[in-house]
């Protein structure tokens, strides 16, 4: 099974270019995650083809408005689609009374709840999981308080070599438990190694989003070996003491944090408006790490 | 000088087919005036070629969320940009809360006020007047507090007639007085009477903004002779009891308005979601009243 992650904005605050604020959707099995939701969000739901189904989770990084300005809106369409299940939100205990003075000022019932999960900002720590994934906050150097969040693959279950089965006569109702790496016991009392049975499974799948950031190596621990790191690349190296001064980070320094963690593949975003074209900043972080692309609205990432 | 009403966003509150929510801009001399501001509506000003600058006074209707979403992200906007002058807010009193707990969270100095002004809604009031325009409120029949706005040119100065200019060796320090309605004493005593120098101007212009509402006689008085109105036409005429219990407007219903009103031209907006094609809708209004035209995103209306 495959982490898909679709981009439905990905520029900066001030509006340019008909890009998007910040917002991305991750999907796993039949779930979605939600990654900040800028203004807009809810209007590429349809133009990416993407059902608000199974979206039960939203995490937010910080407050400012190009990263959550799109949740009242969605939450408010959720509510006249007459959405049933609940609706989880993990962001800066602030946000909570931003949403109840616009959601819950008038007195129509509710068909859901939305239910509120503060974070910190000290250390990295699971603030979620489920049966497939567990998400992980990393501390961020921003103006205020900000999170990124690593979604990491729970490790799998070890793989069976099929012709062990025929070889070996393995009954079905053993075969979860060699998945979970138990030995199997043959009629005479001799034991078989789970090892010759089943190989390892692939090593877990992660996704790690680090919006909005100035240059910060104290991230590279938690976010060694992911699969794809989206790192915030705001200006060109040529700005990088203006990056600085506004907690932002260079396509240099978003390439260098991936080089030193040692991921698969860098996407970046959230550009500043200065920036028509964007090839010139992508053909810059390439320059110190190959396997970068373009976090463009709309988008997909195959994990 | 020409009123200009350019259409952001005319889609109910359920986005569909990339139609956006309720925004409208309407420019008269230098000024423009902002009219809902629905998710989404900062974006469109680029779209559409729409310069912030001049933009001093924006009014809500209601807190329905299609009518006031894109408020916090257009003035964050507007304080990323330095703006400068005072921004006017003409709307519910609920809002200032609203705006307060999102836009003064952050410490940084603000480069302009935004000034709030709460409006009521119990009868037709001035509520704002400046070089070239006064714009007294609607009060709208919906579910909750509502106010259409009725934009309407000052009374013109009268237009001097040139050749009596020459005729009767008119000062040039005079003109002014003339265009006010002064009569004009020659050298001799006699009195030129001003209806003999000026003619008549033309009549003030006047657009009125009427969403979100149910059918409702009331505001016909209000609304006499406007030369533009725009009025809500959620549903086509076979939902009308729908249109009712929700607290809005059918085609049928919005084009009885117009007429009644005998207004010159009708622009229908805020559709529902369930329709793809309009032209049904139009043309269903049409059968009642004419001169009336789709307010699509981007139409503009020359009043």
């Amino acid at each position: 099974m495959k982490f898909i992650l679709t981009i439905l904005g990905s520029n900066s605050a001030v509006p340019a270019f008909d890009r998007f604020p910040t917002a991305q959707i991750l999907q796993y099995h039949d779930k979605k995650y939600m990654i900040d939701c800028g203004e807009g969000a809810q209007f590429h739901f349809n133009k990416y083809k993407i059902k608000p189904s199974g979206l039960n989770n939203i995490f937010i990084s910080h407050l400012h408005g190009d990263h959550y300005l799109g949740l009242v809106g969605l939450i408010s369409t959720m509510r006249l689609n007459g959405r049933t299940e609940d609706l989880h939100i993990y962001a800066p205990e602030y946000l909570k009374k931003v949403l109840d003075i616009q959601l819950k000022f008038d007195d129509r019932e509710w068909s859901f709840e939305y239910v509120f999960h503060n974070l910190d900002f000290n250390e990295s720590k699971k603030i979620f999981e489920d049966a497939y994934l567990e998400v992980f906050t990393i501390p961020l150097d921003h103006k205020i308080d900000c999170n990124g969040f690593l979604f990491k693959e729970k490790p799998k279950q070890r793989k069976i070599i099929a012709k062990k089965i025929k070889e070996y006569n393995i009954p079905f109702e053993v075969i979860k438990d060699l998945k979970n790496g138990a030995n199997f016991e043959l009629k005479n009392g001799d034991i078989i190694p789970n090892t010759d049975l089943t190989e390892e499974p692939a090593p877990p799948k992660s996704y790690a989003y680090c919006s909005d950031t100035k240059y910060n190596e104290s991230i590279v621990p938690i976010i060694q070996n992911a699969d794809l790191l989206y790192h915030e690349s705001t200006f060109m190296h040529d700005l990088k003491t203006i990056a600085g001064e506004r907690f932002h980070a260079t396509s240099i320094e978003a390439a260098t944090i991936a080089k030193l963690a040692n991921v698969n593949k860098l996407a970046i975003g959230h550009f500043s408006g200065r920036y028509k074209n964007l090839q010139p900043m992508l053909e810059e972080a390439k320059t110190v790490f190959e396997n970068t692309e373009l976090a463009l609205e709309g988008t997909v990432f195959e994990i």
